[in-house]
């Protein structure tokens, strides 16, 4: 963990300024210790062109998740950049939302690995519709990337 | 080539439907066998928290712009969805617009394998920012998903 | 599960022609349906430059357990091929012997999906040194490739 | 270029020190800055169950090009490890031998991107049956790890 006391409410600040989630209409669940979880509607917005939820939207909503998971277990001053993502894409992202659950699975002083889970949720029912494994570099005293 | 003679209207028409292009303010500039272009204002609208474009963003036009690339190459009754893709990101994708180019590496019956590279143009000079390699499902007669 | 009663024991058949495994000494460890595993002493023999195991040979006992695993799902007459595989090195493949163990994350009918994870055991402790996600084909009819 | 008169010979040396090139019959070919060129015959010694060489073998000099290609470009005192790559197998390895050319996409401070082509050669016809994407972590100053 960071030691900060409040990298949930930096997150959130963070999360804020990320004009592309306010684009496509997601929203943070929820920030833990090495886990976060952000959620999508699935619609019109983010379509692809059978009405599913376009790649780019789960990538988006994944290596968002991927990304705050690490900066959870990175130092106060450190912002987060992604060098790399794989998304592989199980079944189509349809029904009402997603959710993108993204876990650190190794935190280290340059390199953070993180994988998240996007399930597609139906009448409360949850699939599971892709996974993403991303490594993520902590960036520190570098202008305009701080989180 | 797919041998339909207006593949380039067809994915046109296609990517008209991709609501998440809308979303983001991606349009498609060009279409030749193996090859597809599409361009991404970069703006607050596709920000990522420091202010360059989103790596959701750069792999959304990244993605369609392989699947497309994918798509002159099969048959005229199939529809392409995306399997997986892993975008390396370069460098910050800053600038004025960002401009994807898919290509078709090996186009197959069932599995296309496309590449793109993602630059960002500022006055006139291009970077290059990201590179994406997909891998792309021909489907063909099922009910959703024609393009 | 693939509904073959010998499945386990026609992926140790099908092990045993894979000349590789016998050159780098991996070994098959564990057959059961969605799940293999696969050992590979470190030594001289499969090491790079620093001594470590190398990335080739963590990744080629990774994606034979993320095969076999998949192949586990299939049908009896069906050959396993990788279309495929991304790794992640999270720490140096230091120690006795490598532990490899394939999962199935979404079997297909033509695609499935599969990770493993690979674990350094040194003096009887474990640490998890590679995560792999692996796209298989689903082959059959095709001469040479069954298993 | 990493300004080290002698790369070439460093990464011969640091090759040689490679035990799994060895064990599976694998040459250093071509060094350039930039380039690095690795070959390796087909044959039981590294097949898969089919007779093609297996992934494992593939990814292993394909990773290994990668690397080397990076370590041209790094400085003369500095090792290369591969923090993850992604491979995509376009064609089975079959043929008289293959040959990887790793090529650096960007250099960096701290994480270098490079690619390869693998093709596999047959009676003096080359087919390109695998394409790799890697990010290298240049790596100063730890015990082990000079190349």
């Amino acid at each position: 963990m960071s030691g900060d006391p409040d990298v949930a409410g930096r997150i959130a600040r963070s999360f804020a300024k990320q004009g592309i989630m306010e684009t496509i209409g997601a929203r943070l669940v929820r920030v833990v210790p090495g886990e976060v979880e952000i959620e999508l509607p699935i619609g019109p917005r983010v379509s692809q062109q059978h009405g599913f939820a376009h790649a780019g939207a789960v990538a988006a909503i994944a290596d968002s998740a991927c990304g705050y998971a690490g900066l959870t277990m990175m130092p106060a001053d450190a912002g987060v950049l992604t060098a790399e993502f794989k998304i592989n894409l199980l079944a189509p992202a349809a029904g009402d939302r997603l959710v993108a659950t993204g876990r650190v699975v190794k935190a280290g002083r340059t390199l953070t690995v993180a994988q998240a889970d996007v399930e597609a949720e139906e009448g409360g029912r949850r699939k599971l519709v892709a996974i993403m494994t991303a490594t993520l570099v902590a960036v520190a005293g570098r202008d305009g990337v701080s989180d």
